[in-house]
């Protein structure tokens, strides 16, 4: 199995419901550095995986929908804690979506999945995988 | 698939017995900087994996009875090397025990597995993974 | 000259006024992990530039007044874009108030400066370097 | 199961052919930092999974015969991309090679797998995982 | 004294003249992240040493001037070693000369020195400091 | 001014006396990731600041000096504490005397000074700058 990874981040501010949560609770923000891997196994033709221009600019993309905003005032997350773990699922599953409309190239149809990765800082992050 | 990680660290004593262990047959030491990563199939109704506050809390107690100590006085490690990858093997073991004694809140018996890794260096790591 | 450096993080909501920050005029966030340095030019007695766990300690408690806040609501910046540099300098004022009222024990009074630096992201980080 | 890494790197000139390639159909360059790990599902009577030293040099000894080098003159890529996915598989397949004729010891037998990932850069990295 | 720090990489191939270079001296390549730091005495009205989306499209439009190039190729290095020193000086000779020429906004006319850093792997970096 | 910077590490045992060192004045141990960095006015006819290939060697051998060792035992230390910052000054004063013998080549009788930064954990690090 082969994957390439690429990387960039997003700046969000977020609150969340729940006594879990403690002290974030309250407003605050995050900067999340994101890593959007793309699994496939076979190489195509050029010997890729996928285009990592394209996958850089969907990633980019998806990400331009999310930054520099209040996850709060967000329709998209009406009644939803935007935890890092759900804002990893929001990121592969938008990513997977452009994926099957072809943003990828006709190549990407042979991927096998995604896999998005989220750091909050440097002792925490999450992932969530999916197929495709 | 989701996961959530969390980092830590501990600075150890120890010796190896074996001839491949080389120069690392005298007692000598190492920083492992220790990142526990929780699996779970789905999100609970908050929308995490676990109470990261308490995944943060576990490691730390868990790493507590390893911490600035000379290994190989440690009865828990009588007759076995303290390699990069036993040590995985303890503290994955350690954090399953307390998920499984409720210390990650109720919602951590959904739990699918833990990997620890341990980073000996920046040229060097190992990881052992494990159901729940 | 010595240094000694700990790191920690905060997490932060907050919005600038002015055209120069474009869309980060509107409330969004960040992750600043938070690398504060201790310099003096020579070692006490015990062989350190300062008490690592105090410093850590107290690098905590001035994070802890920052944290988990909208910044745009807190007193302390009324009229202040709290920008990555001016964040900087708060805290590294802050720690060397503390510094000077015995937080870092006898020792710090040989402290000749602290830097601070806040990481904003991968890609972007800032300074600010002053005497004591 | 368990898992080794150790890290390397390689310095490499090459150009690509294809479209999809765009400036880097130029001749060009890039810094290859590359992590090798090795899977093994037990570990053996040392408590280890690989002896990591032989691991160490194994992995160097693969990168001597790519690094400082035009990879468009080597005739072991004749017609082949050198994308950071097939450098993925060369390295990991000739890792293979020396751990199937000894090199890494009796021990690398029990060997499960390799997986090799090679970063291009802080922002894109790939990877591929095979069986041994 | 402030500072903010801005990351880019660039991809090239090259080769060095001279015994002390070793195998370098045949033609081979690097990724160099490189890191455009620009320092400032005293914030300006908004709060910032520089504002950080110019600084950014500044370092991008420098690199891109090297980036995916036989180096040995460019007339600007002809009988030049492009050592890792040397191109971090050339990187912040043009980013000086771009905010003498106002690229970097009226502001950018307090700034007191650029230091360029290059890292050409995870253990070789190298660094330019000058004034401005 | 220009700098250049390799890296390697060590792995030791230690204790420490004094009550400012609370639990680590148990036998623990660390991994220090080095940096060691050489500063230099003007780059030499090669245009480095130094041999990258010597630098390396020559802190690979301060560095075998001192791992897999406990270096409450090294006579060296006799009645010093193995602080993070005695250990920076340690390397950073053999390498000095390295240089003066002439093992970093002619050229290195130009280099201004020399920096060590010890990492001890990816939350704690050390640093001492000397003229040379």
């Amino acid at each position: 199995m082969f994957s390439v990874t690429v990387r960039d981040h997003m700046m969000v501010a977020h609150s969340f419901r729940g006594e879990v949560f403690g002290p974030a609770q309250r407003l605050h923000g995050a900067t999340f550095v994101v890593d959007a891997t793309f699994r496939r196994a076979e190489l195509d033709a050029d010997g890729i995986v996928v285009d990592i221009g394209r996958a850089t600019e969907e990633l980019r993309a998806v990400l331009a929908e999310l930054t520099y905003r209040n996850l709060d005032d967000e329709p998209a997350f009406a009644g939803v804690n935007t935890t890092t773990e759900v804002l990893c699922r929001t990121v592969a599953d938008r990513l997977a979506e452009r994926a099957h409309a072809g943003a990828l190239g006709a190549g990407a149809r042979e991927l096998a999945g995604i896999t998005v990765t989220l750091h909050e800082s440097h002792i925490a992050w999450a992932s969530y995988e999916r197929s495709l």
